[in-house]
């Protein structure tokens, strides 16, 4: 479907805005343009200005780099979380997932992604110096590496080790892998199946 | 994942905006987010604004009621187009799809829906008057119902037939049913498969 064919230069404009969004196709940015044409004036305010203040308004934590309303986020800021443990997580999702479990008290790094030579992201364009920066400054006891489990996930674990080799004293973590709870066996790939059998853990340690 | 978890107030509030739309949850509606953040202030303005715009200027075409920025649409005002025929969509969309086959020389009428009981959609919720009234004032041979083959399209096309039983002389017809072109017989469902068969047509003819 080529742009011509639209009968109005706002609804082609409005197609073509939506249809730049990850996953959005010019058949679905058509269906949610005319879906928002029926709604209310204020309905579609609230969308548009809540995108623009948004991008305008947002700030980053000076400290773990995570989105926040303030210079220094909620997390960061809560004198009950243990700010002697930091999860370095690749973005915001991580956050929240790991918020979402309710067990972790530390505090987070938001690297912005992982070491990727072939998407160009290399150490210098994440949040790595900020790590280090924050270790060197003390009180650091554990840093536990929540990256994705990738060959860029295991690169850049690989290079934080590297360079907080200079700090012995603080204990480096990644998360455990294993069979999901509640999965059956017959499902589970077999990488992580294998591993999980490597890694078995003693019943009472449960 | 309950709106209290996101860090930022202005995130929520997008998210929320974001996931008002029809097919999005919030997990989609927070990654188109976050996607937008990392996007130049000049697209996020962009799109933005192309939705207010859009809903505040455009306008519906006075004679056939399709999507336009003037009062006339471009189909309607366009000389070379055949007013003598009349295909009746239910929404835009139909437009498009019609227009896209490159098929069509006629004028549209947009009736914003099919008549629905049960969504609560009555005749007098859709454009019918105003389809009457074109056909009222002449020059009209042929009426083309393309609605959905679904019960309530048929229903549509049944109360279009009878208020139109004044003008006998325009003719009604309804869009070919049968095998899609390029289809594989053993795919096509039952019921298109035996309509086209009943409604078999004359090898010549094609």
């Amino acid at each position: 479907m080529t742009s011509q064919q639209y009968p109005s230069k706002l609804l082609e404009r409005a197609v073509t805005e939506f249809s730049k969004l990850p996953g959005i196709g010019r058949k679905t940015a058509l269906r949610l343009v005319l879906h928002l044409l029926r709604q209310s004036n204020e309905t579609v305010h609230a969308l548009g200005e809540s995108l623009i203040r948004l991008k305008e308004d947002v700030k980053f934590c000076r400290t773990c780099h995570n989105i926040s309303d303030t210079e220094l986020c909620d997390i960061c800021a809560n004198p009950m979380r243990d700010a002697s443990t930091i999860c370095v997580v690749e973005n915001i999702q991580g956050v929240l997932s790991i918020e979402n479990t309710g067990q972790f008290r530390g505090l987070y790094h938001v690297l912005g992604g992982v070491i990727s030579p072939m998407d160009g992201v290399g150490p210098a364009d994440l949040e790595l110096n900020s790590l280090v920066e924050r270790v060197a400054e003390g009180g650091v006891k554990e840093i536990i590496l929540a990256l994705s489990p990738t060959m860029e996930g295991d690169t850049t674990n690989f290079y934080i080790s590297r360079r907080l080799a200079a700090h012995p004293e603080v204990k480096l973590t990644v998360l455990a892998r294993g069979v999901s709870i509640g999965d059956d066996l017959e499902y589970t790939d077999e990488i992580t199946l294998g591993r999980s059998i490597v890694n078995r853990v003693e019943l009472n340690a449960r």
